[in-house]
């Protein structure tokens, strides 16, 4: 099965699995709008490249690990749409959550995707019930305190923050949680894979710098101009566009020379060349909306 | 150690073990905030009793089931007090998060409470990891979709609510899950619990739906009147106070019925009677702030 198709069924069962009787019902629509139609899914992707190249034995476990990081990132995005946040009316080309379902279905819609993603992962462990804790704990430092992407967020609300810190708890501790936990659903240690994906996780919050600089709403589905709007830190601000670009580029080289030994290490490194060219184009103008990492093709490398 | 020492301890236990370099200091204080000082404690007490009525056997995880619950009780409340639900300026006779550390923090302070709940739980299951699949199930489903506390706070956002579906959603599901992740701490089949918990988590809830009608705002460390302020379902609305004090009644002689065979049977059911009259006196000008239940007696009983 293609990669983006198993994520997507793997995400869909997540959400019937707590479907039921009882439920209220527009909650259950917030939810399923936070998650569905697809984003780029690079998390996900990440997760199941990086269990491929360690040689993935539980299909089951990988997928949960897949679901459990995507819906904290969609939980994450969920909220910082948030009107006390980037009140954005717009994400991934389509009303933003709590534009459709209002603030009070929003909070609760983010809350309820965070419980999902800890219970997707419980669900998955029957075979391999002694990887739950690491897996576990790689998954909430990836998102809580004290480096995760919530802490990330909160930088936002202290006066004095280290630009780099803040991007790499952003973003870059989720992704690190990503690579980790596709290793970790393989049984491999996580260690070697996690500045593959910090480092590409900083490169994508710089490229989301620039978009937000030099992008156009429409193409990227979502509002443009705001880290001047919200006086929010970023690369562009600090460094301006040219020292952003050096800084993109050379993450991506770091990103590259991060691929652990592996037997798809020359697939990964050629991927993250073409996703940096893709992600920041050196004709600047053509930047448009983020599409999916083909990272299915790394088995095959 | 007496049982609500032994709660504050492992509650700290769990928040500096994510302090750490680098952490966003206003967040740090904001989830301290709303877990400190001590509120009742009641789902942790719950947790407790029954682990020990089961034959307590890995205090480590007991403890940590009690501490999941507590802090996904308290991010809910961080997120209940939201300017969009109900915009509370008190909590615990103090500020609330979001009056103390404004609206952001207080979205970011009930998010990071919910992953360390799920963090904590992870940490400590080294001696029975076995139980950890099933554990987090139960405090997943607690909280959320279908029948969680989150689904139970969504039904203030649907045009029609069956009023038991709602209080048993907003605060049965976490009591039931409290006394469920005791059981299956101690390795024992939750199912004997979960009505046990449900009815005296429905009683509580409508003990509080009696209190916003008759109760002190300073006594009770929160504001009051707030069901008809907010157009929210309560019992009182729906039955008026005599039927809900006869509802209330109705519920914990169903708890008392719902106690387990078990050592500590006929404790739990004396202190079951003995909360009953603590949370809605006779005088019902007596009610106060609903003070610890003393259940760490039901052990020697």
């Amino acid at each position: 099965m293609p990669t983006l198709d198993r994520i997507e069924r793997a995400l869909h069962a997540s959400l019937q699995a707590i479907e039921g009787a009882g439920r209220p019902p527009r909650l259950a629509a917030a939810m399923n709008h936070a998650v569905f139609p697809s984003g780029a899914r690079i998390r996900p992707q990440l997760v199941l490249a990086v269990a491929r190249a360690c040689g993935e034995d539980d299909p089951a476990l990988t997928d949960a690990a897949a679901v459990a990081v995507e819906l904290l990132h969609c939980a994450s995005l969920v909220h910082d749409d948030l009107p006390c946040f980037d009140d954005a009316a717009t994400r991934r080309g389509r009303p933003s959550v709590q534009k459709a379902y209002g603030e009070r279905l929003a909070v609760l819609a983010g809350d309820a995707l965070i419980v999902a993603a800890f219970e997707a992962l419980g669900r998955a462990t029957g075979q391999h019930v002694s990887r739950l804790p690491a897996l576990l704990a790689t998954v909430c430092r990836g998102v809580g305190m004290p480096l995760g992407i919530v802490a990330g967020q909160a930088w936002e609300c202290e006066p004095q923050v280290t630009l780099r810190d803040y991007q790499q708890a952003k973003t870059g501790a989720l992704f690190a949680a990503a690579t980790m936990a596709g290793a970790l659903s393989a049984g491999e240690r996580p260690e070697p894979w996690r500045a593959l994906g910090e480092r590409l996780g900083q490169a994508y919050q710089v490229a989301d710098d620039i978009r937000d600089v030099v992008g156009d709403a429409q193409a990227l589905g979502k509002p443009v101009h705001r880290d001047i709007a919200l006086d929010r830190p970023s690369m562009t601000r600090e460094l301006g566009l040219d020292g952003a670009l050096a800084e993109f580029h050379r993450l991506m080289d770091e990103t590259e020379a991060a691929v652990p030994v592996c037997p798809g290490a020359a697939g990964f490194r050629a991927l993250i060349r073409h996703e940096a060219r893709r992600l920041v184009p050196s004709d600047l103008g053509a930047i448009v909306r983020i599409e999916p990492l083909p990272l299915l093709h790394v088995q095959a490398a």
